[in-house]
């Protein structure tokens, strides 16, 4: 059987992780979980303004096909909130609605990515933007981010790794897995660039609305270059396991806008719709209320906490102090001498302590390695025990 | 801006048609979608214990990510069904949950084609094979199905199609568009041909339910060769919006079926999962009562009846009788002298009837020129409205 490199290649570090952790739990193992991004796994709740949105859009069997771009009255949403939240200029024709924000970073990286293109992409970076640039044939081309200046982007770096072969420059605002916001200088800087190289910017902000200072959006302040924003529901509106996100297109000309939109929008026909009833319900998390966002703030906000001081206190790790979303990412001292590298020293954690963290070059080695992700969502008792024991394992 | 190859050649016909049509309908004008085989479009609904199981997992906040390859019972079930309606043994660690059939012919093919690869399908066939296989750099290679011989593949033109850079044979079985069923000897033939050259058939059985004569599943009598096998929710059990499919490996030695699916699984993981709720209402529609199925088919019967009487009363219409699924393909005279070509047809016949069919080459040019593909899902009314207004339009 022939098998393509593309898929031989494949990693997804956050769940590739769960084959070994679910076989220790079956041996009986008390394995706590803080791989995935999920605030489900936790004491967080889908708002029950939406699930009854939901209910009710099954009832009313609105549960077929959908138009393939996504049902107007959803684009039309996504904008009003683009505009408030983001202060984002975008009309519904240049929305996409997505199966989850991966489906829109495969289609927007297969309109882009052929062999021998690079992506520009955040070192550590979420995988799916290094994989699916991969899987296209192309390269992932991290640049520096800098731990010790709160892991903002090297501009300089930046600067030097755009090239012909250049598709896009990717940021990631909240920062996963670093937890940085990038500041206004930063954000314009690199938008400037791309648009000297005519080159889209792709801007994640899925976590926007959970950061813990001020966020600056990038289609907000990138007027004349082209953006493709990426966004979702998982994550600020607490439905991770309903699938659905959505790409946005602003900036430049409208010819270059329709180019983009025109050949996603080709992809997105092919599979012929996202989940119906799930966009009734996600109408409502965008217009219904929203005090649900503050709370579930506050209550990250000291975990996060809590975290950034437990993680210092323990003697071989460092962290800087997460500033959206809902992952530190730290630094341990002793990998390449205690530990071979960072999957050896995750691997070991996981037997001895039954902790799932994600090893740090599983977001890119260039600047993932000596790292490890977690996730800050559980409640203070269990992040107790976790630092506990890591405490423990690493003395 | 550099757009990639692989989406500037996309095409998908049957939604493609639908932007010229949205057009007329503003203006005022009476269309009749026959194009898209959405059952829920017309007289039918999603079962009443599907919709609860639906509204039970929502209400129970089984809202977060799931396992990528899809929750245990689900393919528990899944197995169950291919047992009890197509005699298939698979096992539960072979089937992987899919956002519909459509993903699962995207993860598959993305595992099998490289640039310069061949597929083979039948020809005609559902497009997305065609799209999916260039996609990723390889060729459709379109294999003859015989009109004259109820739409059976011609098994010389297979096998002399068959070559050293040939990476799966396609059935589709009901078929779309030309709702042929294969007796057992030209499956058998072909799963054997696909042994001789150690390549796997991949089986699309998602009409399998909605057969009027027997079917033959290709899993249950290709024993020694490898099925990969495609099937969904959207059509027997009226999920169509709900986006679930699935996709099973079966036959051969444990070690190439491993090796599939471990691939398959990767490119799985990177989009995290399928909708989670959904899941739970698709266990339900597999495990429930089964008896909207009979009453469906029994009303899909006499609407086919309907359909294939009338379509060949109209002069220069002559149409095979569907024997599964839900499409009829007729042939059309006068296309490439009334009619430039078959995409000219539809659209005058859009244009002056309000009628939405399908160009038949956009099945594959190869065999569907000449031909529409058009739903004979609605009740007889808009039927008789249908084939009045095109009898009119002939004349």
């Amino acid at each position: 059987m022939n098998i393509t490199e593309r898929v031989q290649n494949l990693e997804y570090a956050i769940r590739d992780v769960v084959v070994h952790a679910r076989q220790l739990e079956k041996k009986g193992k008390d394995v706590i979980y803080l791989n995935i991004g999920d605030p489900l796994m936790f004491d967080f709740e889908t708002p029950e303004n939406v699930k009854e949105a939901m209910i009710r859009a099954v009832k009313d069997s609105f549960t077929g096909y959908s138009p393939s771009e996504g049902i107007l009255e959803l684009r039309e949403a996504i904008c009003e909130k683009e505009k408030r939240v983001g202060g984002i200029d975008v009309l519904p024709e240049n929305v996409i609605i997505s199966n989850g924000v991966s489906e829109g970073i495969q289609m927007v990286l297969g309109a882009l990515v052929d062999n021998g293109s690079e992506i520009l992409v955040p070192g550590p970076a979420y995988p799916p933007y290094i994989s699916y640039t991969e899987f296209f044939g192309g390269k992932a081309v991290q640049y520096r981010t800098s731990e010790e200046n709160e892991w903002q982007p090297d501009l300089d770096d930046v600067r030097s790794k755009v090239n012909d072969s250049t598709r896009a420059i990717v940021i990631i605002n909240p920062n996963n897995p670093c937890g940085a916001l990038y500041p206004k200088k930063i954000v314009k800087t690199i938008t400037n660039l791309a648009g000297e190289h005519n080159i889209p910017v792709i801007s994640d902000e899925i976590y926007d609305q959970i950061a813990y200072e001020e966020l600056v959006n990038t289609a907000n302040i990138a007027k004349d270059v082209p953006v493709i924003g990426l966004n979702g529901f998982s994550k600020v509106y607490l439905m991770t396991g309903w699938r659905l996100g959505y790409v946005y297109f602003t900036g430049h000309d409208e010819e270059t806008l329709e180019e983009l939109r025109e050949h996603v929008t080709k992809e997105a026909r092919i599979r012929l719709s996202a989940n119906t009833p799930v966009q009734k319900a996600a109408i409502e998390a965008l217009r219904g209320p929203q005090n649900h966002i503050s709370r579930m703030v506050e209550k990250l906000r000291e975990r996060r906490d809590y975290s950034h001081r437990r993680l210092n206190e323990i003697a071989g790790i460092s962290c800087a102090e997460p500033k959206g979303a809902f992952y530190f990412f730290p630094k341990v001292d002793g990998i390449g001498s205690r530990w071979v590298n960072d999957m050896d020293f995750v691997r070991e954690l996981l037997d001895n302590t039954g902790i799932v963290f994600v090893h740090g070059s599983g977001f890119g080695s260039d600047y993932g390695s000596g790292h490890f992700r977690g996730v800050f969502l559980p409640p203070i008792e269990t992040l107790e025990k976790t630092f506990d024991r890591l405490d423990h394992f690493m003395a």
